[in-house]
């Protein structure tokens, strides 16, 4: 089967986000006051074979340890897990 | 009130996500062959004051189409919308 999956990266609370300074502050500038914080982290949709659900989030989790985030100033969820195709034969 | 509001950023569809590709390709060399596709986004995370929840969602919305996202090659979704704090008076 094919799995859709959804994996959020985000820094940790402690990190700071310049990125997340400058996008707050130019939002301001376009007439956005209300907005109080932003921070920016990455989203990614990944395609992956597998037989069930909790292998391929076991997969996932492995993922991101090995490459998706940098465990050091990064943490990372896994936002969804969908069936795209295929049966379990 | 505060509300906590999740944004998300992904390129169109029809749109080359070269990151993605690399991303790929460097799970396949770590392991993981049983990836097929990544696409790479943004995640953003605000924390906006408003009244209620549909008028901090318009609010959003207007961020995306003026600065959040580059509108001829990225698409964009609310994902959540929590209240954070205060009290509606």
């Amino acid at each position: 089967m094919t799995f859709a999956v959804e994996v959020v990266v985000v820094l940790k609370p402690v990190v700071n986000d310049p990125q997340g300074l400058v996008v707050r502050d130019g939002l301001h500038r376009l007439g956005f006051p209300e907005v109080r914080a932003v921070r920016v982290g990455k989203h990614l949709e990944l395609e992956i074979e597998g037989d069930d659900e909790a292998s391929v989030r076991a997969q996932v989790e492995a993922m991101c340890e090995r490459l998706l985030r940098n465990t050091v100033i990064e943490d990372s969820r896994i936002g969804s897990i969908s069936v795209l195709s295929g049966s379990a034969m």
